[in-house]
């Protein structure tokens, strides 16, 4: 398994409102979707930039991974996503690597990718998700 | 002021032999250059992805920013690079907007590029840095 790019970076923030403003008027990025995942507590934004996304993520509930996350670390960089071909043989081969894995079959994430994490405690602090797009 | 893309995303880690070995053998990505930046006291490890390097950090010095980063946070992403075309305006714009600037003038970073890092406290979070390619 080869990844081709980093499809997405997922940063957690406290107010989506107030992010959005500054990666539109700050950095100059274009806000082009924002979305609700409901199973994941979360209110998404995505911005293009290259050929990667950055998604910003709010908790929309007090024990959602997102507010936990910043509880502990604060706001910032909360995933990174690589693109992979062949997601399900990807995985195979990480768990052949020993490497824990929170999705064991992919599932259903944001704009219909297939995605699926792996633990940062196997891939050197980096809470890593792999990613597909599929049809 | 446009970022083209993600130049590159630092990241922290403990020991920069392991985590090579973790990045080249499971993740699959190949390591092209190992440099050491003896001003920031640490080693760093390169790898391209699509578009996008990932630049491993670890300390070289109980007191240096990443070992710090790493007491703190522990182990991952550290921070992200975009791209951008005129480095000089892009931090002026950047002061204009109240965001505080670590670097308020371009200096030399790996690669020979022209870096200067934003404050994560006025980016929501993030440590940022801008960068560009010249001559």
């Amino acid at each position: 398994m080869t990844p081709t790019h980093i499809e997405h970076i997922g940063i957690a923030v406290k107010d989506l409102q107030e992010s959005i403003k500054y990666y539109e008027n700050v950095l100059g990025l274009k806000c082009y979707a924002v979305e609700e995942v409901k199973d994941q507590k979360v209110k998404t934004a995505f911005f293009m930039i290259g050929q990667t996304k950055l998604e910003l993520l709010e908790s929309t509930s007090e024990d959602g991974p997102i507010a936990k996350f910043i509880e502990k670390k604060g706001e910032g960089v909360h995933h990174l996503a690589f693109a992979v071909n062949g997601i399900e043989n990807a995985l195979k081969q990480m768990e052949e690597n020993g490497i824990q894995l929170i999705d064991k079959t992919p599932r259903k994430g944001a704009e219909g990718l297939d995605i699926a994490f792996l633990h940062p405690k196997s891939t050197k602090g980096v809470l890593t998700e792999l990613c597909e797009k599929k049809g």
